[in-house]
C-alpha cells in the first residue's frame, strides 16, 4: 500500500527489488491510491485490509510525508502478521483492537539496497525489508526492539466538551461518502439523539440506518461497515459537496 | 472484475480471502473500474477478457447492485472455464456464443466466511466459492444445478419496427469510443445502406471503415473489432460531446 | 507497461495469454497509465523501472501509435534482460547507458496468436513472444538479428545555439512535476548560472535545490532524482499551470 498511484514506476520499482530478493513471493496490491502524504487514509485503509489475508502475511506501507527525516523504518509484528512501515502513525488502527504487538527497528543497513537514496526509502529500505521476511527472516536480524511505536490522535475522538466530540476524516470512498474516526462506541447514540455534525461549513443532523431509506439530496449519518460514522448524500457526492478530503476535522455534538 | 475501484480496500479483501484458501492461486486483475452497478459493462468486459485465459481458469466477476437481495450467487461452468458471478445478467454475453453451460446455485454455506456481511458478498461468499474452484472442487459442492440462469436484454438489439432497432450502450473506452450492443450480424447493413443513429440528441449518420478516413469533428459509426458497432469522434472524446455512459439506449434506423 | 489504462479489458488479454503459454509466470505491472501514444513516455517509465528487476526478466512494454504499419516488433536483449517492443524508440532510453545490446527482428508467426487482428499486437505477437522468452526460448527463436534499433531524438537534448538547447517533456508525475530529457550533463549549470527555460508560453528562471525551498507560487527547476531537469510549483501543480504534457518542447538558454 503506497500513496504513490499507478501511473509512475515507482510500485514496480519496489516489486521489481522485492522479486530479486524473494522470487516466490506473491504481490498483492491494496491500494496506491492513497490520497498523498495523507496518513490517516492509508491508516484506515491498512486496518480494513489487513484481517483478511493469512498468517504469515508482510504489509509493506508506505506514506511516508517525512521520508529523509529521524522518523524510524519499523517492522511491527502482530498475529503473525508482519508491517514494514514508516513509524508515523500508519499503524494506528491496526493495532487498535490489537495492542500486543512487537516493533523492531530498521537499523541494519545491510539488508538496504545501496546507495540509499534520500527521497525512496519505499525502494531501497522498506521492500528489501519486506522482502527478506517473506524469506523467512526474524524481525530481529534487522534492528533492536523499540517501545515509542507513534500511535497518531486520530486513534480516536477526542472529547471537547459535554456530549461533544473533535473527530478527523479518515477517507472517502469511491461514491464520496465520507468515512469518520468517530467509533460507534463512543458517538452511536447519534441513532437516537439529536445532533450536529460540523464538516467544513455544513451541519449533518439526519440519522438513517440504510442508504435507501435517505431522503434526496440531503446529507445524512449512517453506522458504516466498518464501525465508524460515515456521511453520505443519496444519490450524490457528499464528499465533493462538502469539500470533504481525510484529515479535515469533524466536529460532533450530541443533546444529551 | 469489480466496480469497486482500486482506491479502496475492497478488491484487496477479496484477494487476501482468495489467498487464505488457494495460496497458489495466480490472481490476474479483467477491471475494477466497471461504471459501478453497469451489468451492461461488466457484460461486455468479462465476454471480451475470458477468451483470452487458459482452460481451468476461475473468473470471478463482482457487479452486484442487488447485493443483500435475493439474487443469487451461482458459478457458471462452461468450456472448461468458470464464472462465479451474481445472476443477475453479468453472465449475457459470456453465453451468447456458447450456450452450452451448466449453472450452479450456491447455497452451501459451509464454504462461506463467517459472519457474511449485508454488503460484501465479493469478499465472503464469492471469493471464497472461487478459492475452493481453483483449489479443485467440483461446482457441485456449493450446491444444486438451476435452470434460470438469468439473461438480460442487453443480449441482443430490439426489433422495433421495419429496419429499426433499440439497442443500448455497453461500454465506453479510454479514447470516449461508445460500444453499442448493435451487433453486425443484425446491423451490418449500416455499412452499405443510409441510416439514422440516434444517441442522446444527437443523430450519427456516417460510417466509415477505420478512425483514419473519418471526417475530422464529425460522428461516424463503425464496426469495432468485438464485433458490435461503435461510434467515434475522429481526434475527439465521442462519448463526452454524446453525454453517453454504458445503459443508455440507442436508436438504430436503416433505411432500406 | 502500456497506455492501455486499466479500465478496459485489454491488458487482461494479454495476461490471459502469457499464461496460457507460461502458466508459472509472475506478472507485475509497470504502469498501464502512460499517455495515449506517448513514446516518450513511455520510454522514460520504462528506463526508470527496469533496473530495479532481476535478471532474467522480461520486459513487455507497448506503446504503438503505428500498430498495423511497417515498424517491426522486436525482442532487444541487454544485460540479462529482455525487452519485447514495438521498434519505435519505446527502447530508447534503456540503451542510453547501456549501449551493448542485441536487437531480434520478431518474424516467426508460428509463435503468434491467430489470426493476428491488425489493431491488437499486444495480445497477438507482443504478450505471447514475451511468454516463451519467460519459457527460456532464446531470441533466435523468433526470428533474424537486425541493427536498424530505432534511437528517437528525445535520448538527448538538441544544441540549437550557444548554451541553449531544444527539449522535450518526458512525464508528468503525479504531482504535476515536470521531467524533460534536459540531462544533468548537459544543462548542470542551471544551478549556478542564471538561464531561461522556455515551457509553452512560460518562462522559469529559479533553481532550487530542494522543494522545501523554493518561493510558493513560483516556478523553480531541479535536478530530479531520475537525473533530468524537472520543473516544479511549491505547494501546486506545474504541469496543469503550464499546461505540460509528455512530448511538448522545452527551450533552455543558459546565460554563459
Amino acid at each position: 500500500m503506497t500513496d504513490f498511484g499507478l501511473s509512475d514506476h515507482y510500485v514496480a520499482a519496489m516489486k521489481g527489488v522485492i522479486l530479486g530478493i524473494c522470487p516466490q513471493a506473491e504481490l498483492v496490491d491494496i491500494s496506491h491510491e492513497i490520497t498523498p502524504f495523507s496518513i490517516a487514509e492509508g491508516a484506515y485503509t491498512l486496518a480494513q485490509a489487513w484481517q483478511c489475508f493469512p498468517k504469515g502475511t508482510v504489509h509493506l506501507a508506505v506514506v511516508d510525508p517525512g521520508v529523509g527525516t529521524a522518523r524510524e523504518p519499523v517492522v511491527v509484528s502482530m498475529m503473525q502478521h508482519s508491517f514494514v512501515v514508516p513509524n508515523n502513525g500508519l499503524i494506528t488502527l491496526v493495532l487498535k483492537n490489537s495492542p500486543v504487538a512487537k516493533t523492531t527497528h530498521i537499523t541494519n543497513n545491510r539488508f538496504f539496497r545501496t546507495p540509499v537514496s534520500d527521497t525512496f526509502h519505499g525502494r531501497d529500505i522498506f521492500a528489501p525489508v519486506a522482502a527478506y521476511l517473506a524469506n523467512g527472516l526474524l524481525p530481529s536480524r534487522f534492528g533492536p526492539l523499540m517501545s515509542n511505536t507513534v500511535i497518531s490522535e486520530f486513534e480516536k475522538p477526542k472529547p471537547i466538551g459535554p456530549g461533544r466530540w473533535l473527530g478527523v476524516i479518515l477517507k472517502v470512498d469511491r461514491f464520496g461518502n465520507v468515512i469518520t474516526n468517530l467509533d460507534w462506541e463512543t458517538c452511536g447514540r447519534i441513532a437516537t439523539k439529536p445532533f450536529q455534525l460540523k464538516i467544513g461549513r455544513s451541519i449533518v443532523k439526519q440519522f438513517c440506518n440504510t442508504y435507501g431509506s435517505a431522503q434526496k439530496c440531503k446529507f445524512f449519518a449512517l453506522k458504516g461497515s466498518s464501525g465508524y460514522v460515515e456521511v453520505s448524500l443519496n444519490q450524490g457526492n457528499a464528499a465533493l459537496r462538502l469539500g470533504a478530503i481525510p484529515g479535515l476535522p469533524v466536529d460532533l455534538q450530541i443533546v444529551t
